[in-house]
């Protein structure tokens, strides 16, 4: 009933979730998607029904991620009802907005967690004032043995890669380009990009406990990560596919099945093709979504929706 | 048949797994387990038929671990006849610890992964030879936000912990106990144990990338382990449930819901009681076990064997 709703509030929920059992970020009839599970548990902590035309809860999402794809720090927005808000408190003698933290957290799966709900910031929009976008790709190669405890977001590759020729493809993709060669462009959409920083690292064996802490002599726990190989890339935006199509090609070059100069020719030319496919999308997480000052919030989203609707 | 036998090969299995899926280490009917699983495959590959009354292929462990908690580095022996081992190789141009090696990895679930096998040096035994072994239990406490991505190996509690209540009660562990309170003696055995270390660390938050590596303004990822509280102890050998126990009750007394005066109690007066049984399996991982030199080998296990038989 709209005569009851009053003044709609923007929130922003800051989460993460193992991709493993999802079928993607985005909901669909019938999958379990991070988005269906989550409007599922808002309509039910929130005490509005599923379905219902006047008050739909309906997530907007920084980075849609693909089946399969991790979020350690994941952004969306929510506008819901005041009063359907302030209904969640119930007994409990909290803000409104930490109720809904605490009641929303208990209702989810283990595989989602909420990091934070706030009252977003003026013209806050989680996907169109986003700045950046950080994900990170995990390999565990024949440097190092297999960690069987974190395959859910390594993926385990029997060669040993060739960090410098990857690093040298990676740098190619630096700046403005189309990445037409490793990125399916939506409808009426384009797939050029700018990519901020692209980085294969090899991570350097680390103690778990500082030596300060740990005893003199004997055994030191590595730390899980020690020895990974780990693509980095930032850009504003990334297309459909386009970080695993990356990796896919980088590692072809790792692998030496493919040359340098091949991946210059998929940055010169860019044209989808089999050769430039996405590789397995469990290493694949969205680890960081940056946005501007709250100065600069709607300034942002408005240059962005000029640009994509162009 | 015995006459095809010939001598027979010790050999080291180094090894690794996510004991999310499994009953725990040990061979149980009907059950999925760590040996189950390693027995089944070494019978497959090694082409002799389980049941074999001639040429049982039986590992000997160094920690048996319980239902749900991990190995990141455990270590196992097997004796087998070297015609048997010399059938594997096929038509492998490897040695045929190596075709072994090869096979076995190839025959085994993604939980398990084998990170070597070797000839095992004069006097070897997983068990008995070893010097000490080290866990470490994982917690993600309300001080960081929780990762759903390594559920699988840290417990999320929504408490903070008070990282010196736990160390003052974890100190009181150091040296020679009986652990009584902490432990299911087997039968006939006995609970004292000898502890070399035990420490609770807050891990500091970390990059997963070294700062040379990443750029120089902007979001870095952390480490996956950034903030976690991790409890890490070395003993000789360790009594049954004993690490669970001694984290539950550290926990308990970093909640603040014993005090560290209980705890001196416990370990004062060993007697196995409700209030001290072990926490949840998951957060527990054992990561190393320790041997002597090769020519101290056979001295350490005759010790060990001789002071256990007591």
């Amino acid at each position: 009933m709209a005569e009851e709703r009053g003044s709609t509030v923007r929130l922003r929920i800051d989460l993460a979730y193992d991709g493993g059992a999802f079928y993607g970020w985005a909901r669909q009839p019938r999958l379990r998607t991070v988005q269906g599970e989550l409007e599922r548990a808002l309509h039910m902590v929130l005490r509005v029904p599923d379905g219902d035309a006047d008050e739909p809860l309906r997530l907007t999402v920084a980075g849609r991620t693909d089946t399969g794809v991790h979020a350690a720090h994941q952004v969306c927005h929510l506008d819901v009802g005041e009063p359907t808000l302030e209904r969640c408190v119930g007994h409990m003698a909290v803000p409104a907005v930490e109720a809904l933290r605490r009641r929303l957290s208990r209702a989810l799966p283990p595989d989602i967690a909420i990091h934070g709900i706030a009252p977003a910031p003026e013209g806050f929009d989680a996907r169109f004032s986003a700045l950046e976008r950080t994900y990170v790709y995990r390999i565990s190669d024949a440097a190092r043995p297999v960690d069987p405890r974190t395959r859910g977001f390594v993926l385990a590759l029997g060669d040993r890669l060739d960090v410098e020729a990857m690093n040298a493809a990676a740098a190619m993709t630096l700046g403005l380009h189309d990445f037409g060669s490793f990125a399916t462009p939506n409808p009426g959409g384009t797939t050029i990009r700018e990519v901020k920083h692209a980085r294969w690292t090899r991570i350097p064996d680390a103690p778990l406990v500082p030596a300060a802490e740990s005893r003199g002599e004997g055994y030191a726990t590595p730390a899980a990560e020690s020895g990974l190989l780990c693509f980095t890339i930032v850009a504003d935006a990334f297309a459909r596919n386009m970080v695993r199509s990356l990796v896919n090609a980088c590692v072809k070059v790792g692998q030496g099945r493919r040359t340098v100069e091949w991946f210059a020719g998929k940055m010169a030319e860019p044209l989808r093709e089999g050769s430039t496919g996405p590789i397995a999308p469990q290493g694949l997480t969205l680890e960081h979504v940056a946005y501007p000052p709250d100065d600069g919030l709607a300034a942002r989203a408005e240059a962005i929706r000029a640009r994509r609707t162009l």
